[in-house]
């Protein structure tokens, strides 16, 4: 509990023991010429950690040369790629690296597995083969969102379609052990994602996740709309697959698509290269405020060990940070934490629903709206 | 079917006889200060309309001075505040500004109505005293969204939770009505908007939404994702109430926070100052292509007349580009080209499903879903 080791984004205090990290070695768009780079980064700047590079040996070596003596090479003959169908691959491809990386975490020979690759297959092979905590019926899958000052946590941005009112409320509590945890916010502050902010608004699912927030006992501040994502309201934003991946995927075209407009400006005759040297410093500002790099990628919530997937087309930079996530979240206990907490919720709503006063909560109902 | 009138963004070519347009003068933040000037520079620009102003006629001739000879004062005395609750209100204020509106539509008095006022009233004021155009299920809120080049059309933005896959299939044609007669872009491309472009993924409504667009003579050209909808991949795209309200209030909350960023820098310091300064054209050309207020509002699409919605911080400029979005909606006929494209819809489905052939289509099933 002495040494702060810095997280994707913010710096919480974490426990310096090592941890045993498998890094798919083969995936994401750059394949080991990324990865393997960001990994030894991890490696070299954490020595008490143990580095597992999965994938073909003669290409790690080659991008590598002399491996430091916290890292490893694990044999993996096949690799998944990027346009190919996750279910179908992961049956075909029994050497693939994501499984034998999966198969590191759930025969305890790693506490934690970093992907760039398919994303699909990263989270079909880790709920196969990493297997699911008790008490969790779906795995989720969440980012740390950038926004002025400290990132929020988004989930669920594409796990699981369909989720019920108690898949959301489960999700809620995975995200804000996650934010304590590994972005560094005690109590986060956790909201739901609406129409409006009103408790009377939104779907169904909405209404009735609403209820199951109010009775738990984290810190539900209500429900925000999707202007508020911008605004510092909450530090857990839960919200379903659809919406979620269309919010993470919408910030990503938008600000894009806005980040090209001012460089064509600042790239456009002799005013626009003058005004780019003259804002230089400013720009700088704006860039790492919209650094989403240093997240390094998403975990994916609610399985048996650490599972962190960061961007298919992830540098060897972001892979870096991806790595450093992944420890953090294996050696905060993040996996533990959410299978007691889960385990306590699942008792407190047992001892609710006995109650007969006029005061119990309600009793949950997933039929009525999943 | 002369005369080109410039619509809210684009401008296609509308017939330009003349329509009339009942204007809530009391609604928005501003209430009558910017709305009344925004409907007379209506009138004034559009000689051939008829602008009827309702309100507190001596509020309004107060501001309107002298009244242009197609203008005139329709009493009403009561006025649905921003913070009421609608149903209440609407049940308590029975001579309120857009019920006294919506009447006049609903007794062939006026053929569309734009109000600045609260959203949820105007929503409920249009459905329950204009009325649902024949075949429509459920009327959908719907915007033109800004991005680089021609706007799109993107709804429902927040009529309707809950809604089937029938409900967004009406929604598809709705919306490229609109877009074809009103934005000006002939046979729309509709898009629905999913977890990503295979037509496998999303949730089960977005599964069954994707067939029953198939099946249908639109010019579907399949699913979009979150990133997809800054490019210029589809005029119409099409979701559910909580994903697009959650999109359209995040455009707003993210774009101003990039813009404030960038405003800060260019005020901070004599670099800043210059390099704006320098900037000054492109900063312009920036701004032109977020300049939402040149869409006018959100129309509320399958309702037995016009009806425009407009933003309630909407000031004059923004109240004009209504008046102009609402009588093009009405002088192009589109409640009447809904109904009749929702009757022909009717009866393909119907046919479809009386064949027997392998060939037909599935039979449409909205309890399976909604």
């Amino acid at each position: 509990m002495s040494d702060g080791i810095s997280s994707g984004i913010s710096a919480p205090t974490v426990p310096a023991h090592g941890v045993r990290l498998a890094v798919d070695a083969m995936g994401g768009d750059h394949g080991p010429a990324e990865v393997v780079p960001g990994a030894l980064d991890h490696a070299r700047s954490h020595p008490e950690d143990q580095v597992l590079l999965v994938g073909d040996p003669a290409r790690i070596t080659a991008i590598a040369g002399a491996l430091p003596a916290n890292v490893e090479v694990v044999p993996a003959s096949q690799v998944i790629e990027m346009h190919e169908h996750p279910a179908l691959a992961l049956r075909e491809k029994r050497d693939a690296s994501i499984l034998v990386g999966c198969d590191l975490v759930r025969n305890g020979k790693a506490d934690a597995i970093v992907t760039a690759g398919h994303t699909g297959a990263a989270m079909a092979a880790a709920v196969l083969r990493v297997g699911r905590l008790p008490g969790v019926d779906r795995p989720a899958l969440a980012v740390q969102m950038v926004r002025a000052g400290r990132p929020f946590v988004l989930l669920d941005i594409g796990a699981n379609p369909d989720s019920s009112p108690e898949n959301l409320a489960q999700y809620a509590r995975m995200g804000a052990i996650f934010a304590e945890k590994v972005v560094g916010i005690p109590t986060p502050r956790v909201a739901l994602l609406s129409i409006g902010e009103e408790k009377g608004k939104g779907d169904l699912r909405i209404q009735r996740t609403t209820e199951l927030l109010d009775a738990s006992d984290l810190n539900f501040v209500g429900n925000v709309e999707g202007k508020d994502l911008v605004a510092d309201m909450a530090d857990v934003v839960v919200t379903d697959a659809v919406t979620g991946n269309v919010v993470i995927k919408f910030f990503e075209g938008l600000s894009t698509f806005i980040f090209d407009l001012w460089r064509g400006e600042f790239r456009s005759g002799i005013r626009g290269r003058l005004a780019y040297l003259l804002l230089r410093p400013g720009i700088g500002r704006i860039r790492r405020i919209f650094d989403y790099e240093r997240a390094g990628g998403s975990p994916l919530l609610g399985v048996k060990g650490a599972v962190i997937i960061t961007h298919g087309r992830a540098r060897r930079r972001m892979v870096g940070f991806a790595c450093e996530v992944a420890a953090n979240t294996a050696r905060t206990g993040v996996p533990a934490l959410i299978a007691e907490a889960l385990r306590e919720d699942a008792a407190r709503a047992a001892a609710a629903s006995s109650e007969s006063g006029p005061d119990a909560e309600a009793p949950v109902d997933a039929g009525a709206v999943s």
